[in-house]
């Protein structure tokens, strides 16, 4: 049975512009994808769908998070005055210690889940930790909760605490633990991929031996699983990779070598320092930016070029990185992501700091495209959706884009009504 | 009648650490002045007091906002695409317009005063517009909240449209009036400066012939009255302002030229490229720089060099610079403020970035001076306070250190129970 919603719709299909459809209807079918999307109901051709009426609210794509580490959400807010290394010596570490524990991953991944719905992300690529059955909880709420996530088991198995390393067989050996009981969910007959999946999680180079490295490409490319990492996030860590792996021609090329660079699907965080071979090699693979502006300004790690990686055609996501970013909240990366762009058009006017349809496309549409055809309204579309009553920002005559631009920057949960995820409302 | 407040309180007499008083107790006279803060009640030596207790809730000094556009709140969060000249001709002087009408004028400064004090923002320096009438009315709004703010009557006379410009006389006439309208109000016999005054606002260089900035300067010292303008913000006005006032040895030494520099108390917007000779001049007269960094990424200005202000001495206070910046929120700029300077720190290792202490100090103790004796809860302070219930963030074991530092990298409004301004429920 078709649904249709009506509202002031708006949504971006291409970078450069909004779709802005004021009073307009979207039709979503059984399975949830978008059929049509029009400013008058009988160009729809649905005459027997039920019709939901949103009023003056905002209709928009729901906002997708491209790198967060669920065990770090206790950490959240906490610490930000401390460097790299103690920081995951004193913080960092020793909280992802204490997910062996299945009842203290319950207490705080259930809450991390419902955090990530307050703010209206329904699509996450997670960190979760190096433990199987804990890592299967967060898969299984997740699946519970109607939303949908890429949740990575850890491989880590050099330069960390003993307690979060792992051998490479019991590692590949939980990944296809996690792997059984995910397909075991999912009915066969869905055209649509699994809306929860395993995603293949080497931590970085230098937490990884070139045997663990082997070993997620070869999971990789056998289950045909995405991949996860981190990449050239700061310079000191660029300088380690290049002295773990004195063969590669550049960071980017230290995961290549082993599978882990766009064989299957690929979202690097950060890039903060990618550049030339590294920046070519990620264009011909096809790998996605997952940046991080609030952790890469917490963190202290630089302000990466994410109007060159969209001028290139690089794939680019947002990424709430918990906990070295303090925010989960989606929509305060756009605006993160637009003023870094501004810090580099303020030092060099060559490239535009980037509009804001630029960077509601990167967090909608070019960040979904990583979990399926997600993040617009474009008949094919998983309808995942955000329902947005924006009355008590709302006191002027503000034009439908001045109301979203508004609520992209002064909003927050309060105004989020309704949260739709592949046609369900969640 | 004295009164007692017992919570957790956190509040900074140093800018490198914290006042940490676990179940502590502040003891306020009649006047709003604190008389004592200690961690057991004996020693605080007024038993006969009446005691509030809120119990596991933080108290910790108001936010004090240096800078704020009133007349562009209903700007807030809109434009943020367009570049300074087209901003100013197509958004804020059009809007500044508006307020020629009492009735508009009161529509929106009533919205902007409720939402400073949602904000937990109790002091504030205020730019308006030209206009006497709707300033006296944003000066009365004030008055009857029971928050404090510097007011400013803009002066401008050039390099703005016809009906943004008033001549000298005029300004000067206005200016007058409220000062009279001011004096009137506040019984003479107070010992504390009357907490709603006007300040001299001539808007900057740029808008002010060299008669409107003398006149000004002569207004500040007839009346012993503070000085607020913008200094320095971007490398174009920098430019402009040397053709204008081409004996100047810099920018701020075109304001020092009229009596504008810290001749009386003066606060400076942004001095994002300040260096060498105004840096020098700034020390030399004591003028405090209001740090607006969201606004400064915003606008594509720069990273102003506030650690550097703290090493040289500089007195140094957060402002939201609505609608350049897009939020009212204090605590969020500290998070900018600290962003920021982790960022100079990333380009060169010289400067450490600012602790949390320390962006704290700023918002408080050190921009709270420009208003008297605010911004701590050391004796013969002014009680602006705010008590936090921040449950809903304090959901594991955290220090009472962690639980301000998540309060302000994470809250919001909603943690804010009670305000105080002059020991004042408001």
């Amino acid at each position: 049975m078709k649904k249709i919603y009506k509202a002031h719709i708006l949504y971006t299909k291409e970078q450069s512009r909004f779709e802005v459809l004021e009073n307009g209807y979207v039709a979503v079918d059984a399975d949830g994808l978008v059929t049509g999307v029009a400013s008058d109901l009988a160009s729809l051709d649905c005459q027997d769908a039920e019709v939901i009426d949103f009023g003056d609210c905002l209709l928009i794509p729901a906002m997708n998070d491209l790198h967060v580490h669920a065990p770090q959400y206790r950490n959240q807010g906490i610490a930000m005055d401390l460097e790299l290394l103690p920081w995951l010596q004193n913080y960092t570490f020793p909280e992802e210690m204490r997910y062996a524990s299945l009842d203290y991953a319950g207490r705080m991944y259930r809450r991390f889940v419902r955090d990530l719905w307050r703010f209206g992300t329904m699509r996450a690529c997670v960190f979760a930790t190096i433990h199987t059955e804990s890592t299967r909880l967060l898969m299984q709420l997740f699946q519970e909760s109607g939303m949908g996530a890429l949740v990575g088991k850890v491989a880590m198995n050099r330069n960390c605490p003993e307690g979060l390393s792992e051998s490479v067989e019991d590692s590949i050996q939980g990944y296809e633990s996690l792997i059984s009981w995910q397909r075991n969910l999912t009915p066969p007959s869905s055209l649509l991929p699994p809306r929860v999946r395993p995603i293949v999680t080497p931590r970085f180079i230098p937490s990884c031996s070139p045997e663990m490295l082997r070993a997620c490409g070869q999971l990789a490319a056998k289950y045909q699983l995405p991949v996860q990492s981190h990449l050239s996030e700061n310079k000191d860590e660029i300088a380690l990779v290049k002295s773990l792996e004195p063969d590669s021609t550049c960071y980017g090329d230290a995961y290549d070598r082993y599978g882990l660079f766009g064989q299957t699907p690929t979202v690097m965080a950060h890039c903060v320092w990618t550049d030339g071979e590294e920046l070519e090699l990620m264009k011909r693979r096809g790998v996605m930016v997952a940046h991080c502006p609030t952790s890469n300004f917490n963190v202290a790690s630089g302000m990466a070029p994410v109007r060159r990686f969209l001028d290139e055609g690089l794939p680019v996501g947002l990424g709430s990185d918990i906990s070295g970013g303090h925010d989960l909240n989606i929509f305060r990366m756009m605006v993160y992501a637009i003023q870094v762009s501004k810090m580099h058009y303020q030092q060099n006017h060559e490239r535009p700091f980037l509009s804001l349809s630029e960077a509601f496309w990167i967090a909608t549409k070019s960040g979904g495209s990583f979990f399926g055809r997600v993040g617009s309204f474009e008949p094919g579309y998983e309808f995942d959706a955000l329902v947005i009553d924006d009355r008590d920002l709302n006191h002027d005559n503000y034009t439908l884009l001045e109301r979203l631009e508004r609520y992209i920057y002064l909003g927050d949960d309060r105004q989020i009504m309704h949260r739709f995820c592949r046609g369900k409302e969640i």
